[in-house]
């Protein structure tokens, strides 16, 4: 199915649909409910959805760009509608391994918003509508959250491709902050879980 | 006009029509016709334009993005319908004053075609459709290029923040090639001012 479209030295063009974000030339990495144990707050419920489906929260194009500081990532992140409790689903989230490197983000659909914190603890919520950008500055871990709970959030990310991930730091610490729906709000709280 | 939203060291969030490529948040550069002298094949057919009106052919964003190799650089570039002769509507185009980067162009709007070219010679186009991601790889001079003459070519692009931009050499070469309309199908021609 992968169509070898990625030519980088020659340059290429790639397909993307703008309502869902996926394209016929790559697939994306799916991640499941069952991937993020222990990154929602409450775990008992949790385990309760487990118990009989195991949705995919959200997926993500991997295009395989060379890692050079002169080459650029990019592609489509999808968040699908759903809460654990009264929290979103939200992406796993990372720092880039070159700390220094910022990312864009393009909301073509959907409702959410981008959760950011750097190592000294400062932190921000950007909103994502469709036609939003959010520009991730450097040094920011970054996770994407669906407030809407009927419409996937659909972004177009493109970042430096040799700043690589860390998912390790943010998925052992967690982050400072989550987005739940309080009296149908979405609202940002402090982490039980924080270390 | 201008809000001062653009905080590249905690992040921001910046409002793009995805239909027309414009932002409340910040203006656009606008190039008309009387910028473009020679670069056009025709040169008797230019000044005829420019005896009535002189249309504004583009317009692009230019955040002021500090120029970092960790940032990147974003905006819409917006080439509107018309045609000099059987030549199409079309920016300037441009090296990067470092070579060694790439672009990502990711059409929203409109029909069109990115024309690359490197120093060596090599060139190809790539065509634009909504949706379709163009990624000009480093070492490659690019335009925009509006095929359709009814509607605007609306492109969303993103670049090392500190690649700058080489007018100069592509100004006084020219592209090797043009689009030009024939028998009502756009087609690549020789350029025949190409030095």
């Amino acid at each position: 199915m992968q169509n070898n479209v990625f030519d980088y030295i020659r340059g290429f063009g790639l397909d993307f649909d703008l309502a869902t974000g996926l394209s016929n030339a790559t697939a994306t990495h799916k991640r499941y409910l069952s991937d993020m144990r222990g990154m929602y707050a409450d775990d008992s419920a949790f385990d309760e959805i487990l118990k009989t489906n195991d949705p995919v929260v959200y997926e993500f194009h991997e295009m395989g760009t060379p890692e050079h500081a002169g080459d650029l990532a990019f592609g489509c992140s999808i968040t699908y509608p759903g809460k654990v409790a009264d929290e979103y689903f939200m992406t796993k989230g990372h720092f880039h391994t070159i700390l220094d490197t910022a990312e864009t983000y393009l909301c073509l659909s959907g409702h959410g918003y981008m959760l950011m914190e750097n190592p000294e603890g400062d932190w921000s919520g950007q909103e994502f509508l469709p036609g939003r950008m959010v520009y991730v500055p450097k040094r920011y871990a970054h996770r994407s959250i669906n407030i809407d709970l009927k419409e996937p959030l659909v972004t177009f990310f493109v970042f430096r491709a040799d700043a690589g991930h860390d998912y390790g730091t943010i998925e052992t610490k967690g982050y400072r902050k989550l987005l739940v729906e309080c009296d149908g709000q979405p609202t940002f709280i402090d982490n039980p879980k924080w270390k």
